[in-house]
């Protein structure tokens, strides 16, 4: 199993439908990412077998952000489908309790795959009814022993926050850059280790020029 | 777009994995329930296509059970895509927040599609951080213009605090009977509208038997 590995810090969102752009966009962006996320679009599509087929085309780690958000016998039985696939890190939401959260690493540890927990979603709705929970989800995360947290590039406090809760145990992986608001290398300055980034490298005309720009831009950023 | 309406109150959770083995299912215990619930199973191993089948095989409510956790784009997105494929409901989680589960019924209302929103799940941790916000997003729900919420046939306590909160303008479903631990009836006494059942409908040796066993107790409990 891939896991993470800190060089251009940028994770491309491959968030698109077809399984045949998906594995053209991964061929492009490759050498200029750390890492995939693949999500439900592809899912939708085209199953499981949609993920195999990246896994088969990239030797970056691959990461299945199915944002889990269920009961822990069908967070397992789809944590254990899913690794199944290939892939060699799985999205589990934290604010459905410790039970779910453990379901997803039992599975992972089998595959010595990683487990992210997301502490808090990017959106503006997600304070409404979590507001304050990002870092009591992350210590939970950590003491049941997950790889990293997602925490959200819209909110730069909460990163911070999160940052000082994990220490250095975790990786913290920042969604929300570009459409959703957050400047590029913003997350990174706050505390995160990587920025997740999707629609500037998928719509752009030239997606591994834009990844190679944002991974420069992190850079410039992260030395200033 | 079929609509709920209530006659065995069982609505029919088929986490199978096989969409043959699905399709079958639903024949035998659609004179017995009142909708079917498809979830990430099929999908994770057929892909879309899976709902449509069933969607195409039963004049029932086919409710997809996604549990969509995301920011409000791509939740906008996927809706998009499962209603595409001819389901008659979407579920949403409702800790994400207001703007999410509005993204959900905007495209729900494009085709009189209903919207269900996750009030509280029934595992033991889900109340570890939403500890009491089962009312406030029921609420939320009900302004938003859902049309159910979904209340943890485990926690009774909860399924009457919700019912008093949306009153009789939203329609109830309560997951967690049966190997999850509440007993058949107990949700429908507590003021839910139906009851979710999954392992004990599609992992009994006669289906469409087990179905008819529980609406039945359903019903006896009920006018007791």
């Amino acid at each position: 199993m891939a896991k993470l590995s800190p060089s251009s810090r940028v994770i491309h969102a491959l968030d698109v439908d077809s399984l045949e752009k998906g594995l053209e966009i991964v061929e492009k962006v490759s050498p200029y990412v750390d890492g995939i996320k693949v999500s439900y679009t592809l899912l939708y599509q085209h199953g499981i077998s949609s993920f195999e087929a990246i896994c088969e085309n990239t030797s970056l780690p691959v990461i299945a952000d199915l944002k889990l958000a269920d009961i822990p016998a069908i967070v397992k039985r789809l944590s254990e489908k899913v690794l199944e696939a290939g892939v060699d890190g799985v999205i589990v939401h934290g604010f459905c309790g410790r039970d779910v959260v453990e379901a997803c690493i039992e599975e992972a540890e089998k595959r010595g795959a990683m487990v992210f927990v997301v502490a808090e979603l990017s959106n503006p709705g997600a304070v409404e009814y979590m507001k304050g929970m990002g870092e009591r989800i992350a210590r939970m995360a950590l003491e049941a022993g997950a790889y990293g947290v997602i925490a959200p590039a819209t909110r730069p406090d909460s990163i911070a926050r999160i940052r000082r809760v994990v220490g250095e145990e975790m990786v913290i992986i920042s969604p929300g850059v570009g459409v959703q608001g957050a400047e590029v290398g913003d997350a990174i300055l706050a505390g995160a280790d990587y920025e997740v980034v999707g629609r500037l490298i998928y719509q752009a005309p030239d997606p591994a020029e834009a990844a190679k720009k944002i991974a420069e831009a992190i850079r410039k950023k992260a030395s200033s």
